[in-house]
């Protein structure tokens, strides 16, 4: 059985278990402030080509989206998300935990766009009981998307305009962030992304760490209190050099960007690989998480040797299916699936 | 200057004033355990036609909702509502604040749909990751809604019958129940609506009274330390007494219905004026609430003599605009909104 | 039967009813735009001596501290409160149902001291922990307290100087407030309190309103959408009128402090009563809550024609019991309960 | 520069990370449902003796006691500590966060009392104003204490009866468990824990992890929606493996209590290394952390070549200063303290 589950179905980059293991009998002082994460948040700031850049390390995602989120806004304000936007959807209402409404705005399949960002501050803004509303204040996008989708440079320099305009914090959640910054398709890299929004995080979980994730604080300060707002949310490691050493690692010689691309390269193939044997795409998708049309027939056949999710049904009842590359993928895994595919 | 603004636009019914004049020098004791509380539970309960229903009385209908949805559902428990529900838009977040997400469902315009409600369910039960979503645990639906429609008996009915097959806790908002209940066009009366879902509440402050909601726990028990929520969600009067005269003197004589009554009356009038004017209807509403059609400069002039509210802008620049009759409209309103539009 | 169980069981000060009744049937706009609030405003921005302060009407006093310390903090910020605080004790956990933990410090009896909080914030910056620590940022007191204890001016001072010191906002809880400054041993004004503090209260629901209190945001602007807070706390009366009659009619010609006047000469006769009885002071209170002690015969006996409330036990068994007078306390009243002694 | 700051300051135990390197290129499905997860909770339910216990595993302990005690009380619910108690001091109002008051109680030092409990309790339900209040739930203690004390049997049994008198749930931090089970002086061994609490968890952090907790509820089913719950917390790991790789090392051939002891027996020549050198002890501590009195003198000499906590400071101007050893301590590392000592 080969799996394209999911990007975090096995552990570490072997850089990571290595420099674990190698560090292990040091001492260090607790919570972050340890020599590794020092090291690790300059290395993050010079990649983002931004000096002055505040970084903190999380643990996951959902909790990384519900901390930085209750940071930047008050009680009454909410944060603006496409209907599909992870908060919204699939993190169990934790940002409502910390009191804050996911604002959904429409949206251009699973991506936000400038104009209905601007539509819809303009028809807040000239609605006569919008003091009586949740007050937006954060626009939550996600590059890539949960769909695999990723925004322009133009897109993303529109959408920040239109957020400077409305006094809005755009924060962006990189769960994903590799694969999507090392998509052929892409014309954004980490410098251009971090300078056009306040806040944003790289993800590491699902790019070859462990766990973790970096909140960059690029153009905003990080909000007062940051640290004990962490805390106060669980989220502060208290080993916090684990998450020092894996993004140290992980930023050293461009290892992030390096695993990102081979997840690419493998998606690139896997693509071709359902393209040969007439199995459709859901939607073109350019980063390493690709949906393919499977009838139940076919779903049956091919979970029993290869391991998947379904994404969600059709009208016509055959099955959206994802499959996801990761810095892990093999070519083995691949010439799987392909005879997998063969015998269906 | 006549005003169809609101049904919140004067003071109480003159019984009601008559009734706190007279009581003014009694002594009682405090938060509702008054004899005005309990005699006008008392008569609620009857006027339900169940007699072992639980009353308690608060002050405004959005901390009403805020304090009932809170105590019917866990943490990670939310409330399904209609998009355009009162507490997916106008409650500044009340309910997110005590950390439950409102799931909103697609409508029939202002209503929800038994076959909606269905089809929710179960792709959420089908769903594989439904543990890492917010669990549906509270219907909410408005009775009359914001935009003035009303359920019919039968559709009262499947919803509840479906909330029942899920597990699903059905709460009415009735902020302006009587208003619905009254409608010429409504076949439903307070005690089907009471035997047809969990939990509702009687808007007094829309419907004659200073101010105080009467939530009726009809077919379930109240929840666990409801009093202690009550004041935790700064919903307990202190003095009580002030709820329980109000609601005691609009159960007495059927009070409350007559006056509703009386406002739809005045509002099929009101329909009448306008359509004697050729001035179109956004929708139909059976209820006190009347949304009319009109151009910018319609508006306008029309705003000199008569207040009303405007609704939202449409597409082709004209305004869908509210006219709201109450308990207290007179004749003399209607014939001076009537010359206003003469004059247009 | 007589009752000293609070001062809040009965209905309003005549002046405030009558003025009900003559405005009932004005129609104005909602949620404290209308004019009784403008100009009940501008009456206290008066009574208080600051022209620029912001002031804004909730319902109850709960609900005011809630939504006040709320809106004063960030999600990890806390409030200073001694042991006795109202919002420490009976609440049901309101400022905690936002996320605010109560910070108890050590105080003398039930009054805040200004070395108190100083020793406390100095051990609080000293620790190396402290930002795993609940940051403090309001420091709440009442004024008179719980147990009818009062501030001179120069103690006021003090902790107002503090908290300047440690960034800390000092916000009152009035809901007797009229009580405290017309206290025959009262050396503050109001104009002093006001410019002595950050924010208050102005106690209606208990100094002879149906409900109601007036927020005063005095030395610092209102805290960013406190409107927006106010509704979500559910604080926000839909027929604000209501509030904003009350208060102006208790700010007209100095009512509201002739009223608490009335009150503290009555807590003086009531005080020369016990001490004719032989009955002793649990401790001296200059305002309107006495508190005696009575063995449990003689609070047994009494109780049939008198009511009071039980305050707490006393180790050798006998019972600290309020006694409560009010702006609508008789002589008649009094003479019951000094019939009432007699009998014992 | 040796370290005694704390039993978190290195990596993790040699086995975990072996175990860590030779699973690292499994394929496992996410959110602890793989079979490393399995069969840790299959070895902990055997450790425990309780076959029916649920197990899951969290990340850390603030984050674990937040989730915990959101889940098993309802919002107007809180829950009992003792002042030092980790929640009311160190997790920055992580409890408050989810709503939920820190009841604070009379306790002996760092440890509640049955009795303290009883008082507690008994006070509040005669007290007519109890529903005002925050209602008592959870009853939450550390074993070890903060303070490095434990239980004994019989304390533990007198604890849980008074809570099943009163219908409050028992839940223990153990976030070093392990060192409080393996101190020379406990009765307590895992099964006995496990039968006489509600629910609890076994410290990873600090215990020989590079972190994870795991929560145990054995003598109560899980609270509903758990597993929901822990994601609304962000607490649920995506590669969820991890933990159990790491727990089910730990409960491997005793692992878990071998480590531990080893800290005890570090700690015990910790105690006599100060004993020789005159340097009292603040308090008796029977596990691995150790608190000893310096002059600032003493302080800051030593300071240079051996990292350790301060604690607190005495009225003298001494110092509290905690030393902690942990399953990693070597003898060198206490000969280094040793010679230090000789030195100042």
């Amino acid at each position: 059985m080969v799996s394209f589950e999911t990007d975090y179905n096995n552990g570490a980059v072997p850089e990571i278990l290595n420099r674990l293991v190698s560090t292990n009998d040091d001492k260090t002082t607790g919570y972050g402030f340890d020599e590794y994460c020092v090291s690790a948040k300059a290395r993050i700031r010079e990649a983002c080509g931004m000096p002055s850049a505040e970084v903190y390390f999380l643990i996951g995602g959902s909790q990384t989206n519900s901390t930085v989120i209750d940071a930047l806004t008050l009680g009454c304000e909410g944060a603006i998300a496409p209907k599909t936007g992870h908060i919204n959807v699939h993190e169990s209402g934790a940002v409502e935990a910390f009191g804050h409404k996911v604002l959904v705005i429409p949206s251009d399949g699973s991506k936000l766009t400038a104009s209905g960002i601007n539509e819809y501050m303009t028809a807040f803004l000239a609605d006569d009981t919008f003091e009586h509303m949740v007050q937006p204040k954060v626009v939550y996008l996600t590059f890539p998307t949960e769909y695999g989708a990723i925004y322009s440079r133009k897109e993303l320099e529109d959408i920040y305009s239109v957020c400077k305009k409305f006094d809005l914090t755009l924060y962006i959640d990189g769960a994903r962030l590799g694969y999507g910054l090392m998509s052929l398709k892409s014309d954004v890299d980490l410098p251009f992304l971090a300078s056009h929004c306040d806040a944003f995080y790289i993800g590491g979980t699902k790019v070859g760490a462990m766990f973790g994730e970096a909140v960059v604080f690029s153009n905003i300060l990080a909000p007062k209190h940051f640290f004990t707002t962490v805390k106060r949310h669980g989220a502060l490691l208290a080993k916090g050099r684990m998450l020092g050493i894996q993004f140290d690692t992980l930023f050293t010689d461009s290892l992030y960007f390096k695993i990102a691309r081979h997840a690419i390269e493998k998606a690139e193939t896997l693509k071709e690989i359902f393209k040969r044997h007439d199995i459709p795409m859901a939607f073109d998708s350019p980063t390493n998480q690709q949906f393919v049309i499977l009838t139940r027939t076919q779903r049956e056949r091919l979970q029993k040797d290869v391991a998947f999710e379904i994404w969600e049904p059709l009208p016509d009842d055959r099955l959206v299916c994802r499959f996801v590359t990761s810095w892990a993928t093999t070519d083995a895994e691949l010439h799987a699936l392909n005879e997998a595919l063969d015998r269906l």
